[in-house]
């Protein structure tokens, strides 16, 4: 087999999340993946430093695109609503991912190593993110708790659209959950 | 020595936080931070699994706070002033803990290991607190979105007080970080 390998990292992700959910993450190995997707464990290792790492390989993408969004929005624009600007690209990012999405969260939650390991992710997303509203000149608590509320909003909707059928779509799930912690922390939302 | 030790619990904490910062938390043992309380691993033992969740007691006294205070508020109050007044009480657990939390967070810092199970903890906290929103009847995003709030204010008001001298105290640093939450989401702060 070749060096180079059409879209490998792709081909290794998905069939690391089909074998995961077929047999656990635990009783899978690197071998297996591989095979699966019809490449080297070579191949594996140049794209992925463990079978944990490549279920999380789409966290670095999102932080990347999400943190490029903050940076290029208008100098005028409210933290709040490059936030929510950020949040559109990521809606874009999922769309016809619907399939892929929820069969890696399924996986995800069942095994505590790799929710834990999810969460780790979803603090450097939110550092990096505060790092960066922080560049715009954003004070420093006023940028941790936008990154924090992006997080928030991001997560709640991602989980909302992987326990539905997929409609509404992500965009629109996360428009929604940034409205709705607007009225929250606005006291428009009643007990 | 007795089975009953006056203050066990809190003794080996500040033992062993003691130890953390003095040689590092991979090179404490159980024994020592019992030697170093004046009681018997068999102590320890009654009072904590092993020595991480010793730094983690807390934590559970912290939701077992937050989560009775959201249950107690008057019925007809928003879920985002029940949450403020939560972490009102929060303040005033941690008076006069400066010197520990500030021990215990540079301990945190210092160690991989621990701040993944604090951010397991709060993560914790926060599941905890949506449920008790919905248990007030508010439906399940707002709930969801309220307790990451809460949380977020809380750990960043937390981070500020660490950072700095200790005065402000934390009641009036969560009162400010509330309120900061309140004005980003609003888009009444700047960038």
């Amino acid at each position: 087999m070749g060096r180079w390998e059409p879209n490998a990292r792709g081909r290794l992700e998905q069939a690391a999340l089909e074998l995961y959910a077929e047999r656990g993450f635990e009783n899978t190995t690197v071998a297996e993946i591989a095979a699966r997707a019809g490449l080297t464990e070579r191949t594996f290792f140049r794209h992925c430093a463990d079978k944990r790492e490549i279920l999380f390989a789409g966290a670095g993408r999102l932080t990347e695109l999400v943190v490029g969004a903050v940076a290029a929005a208008p100098p005028s624009a409210s933290p709040i609503d490059v936030m929510a600007a950020a949040l559109e690209e990521v809606g874009t990012m999922f769309e016809d991912r619907y399939d892929f999405a929820r069969q890696r969260h399924a996986v995800i939650e069942a095994s505590a190593e790799l929710r834990e390991r999810e969460l780790i992710k979803m603090a450097s997303l939110a550092a990096a993110l505060a790092a960066a509203f922080r560049r715009r000149g954003v004070p420093a608590t006023a940028a941790a708790l936008t990154a924090e509320a992006g997080v928030a909003v991001f997560r709640i909707a991602f989980e909302r659209w992987v326990a539905g059928s997929g409609e509404p779509d992500l965009a629109h799930l996360l428009r929604e959950s940034m409205a709705e912690l607007k009225a929250v922390t606005s006291g428009r939302s009643g007990p």
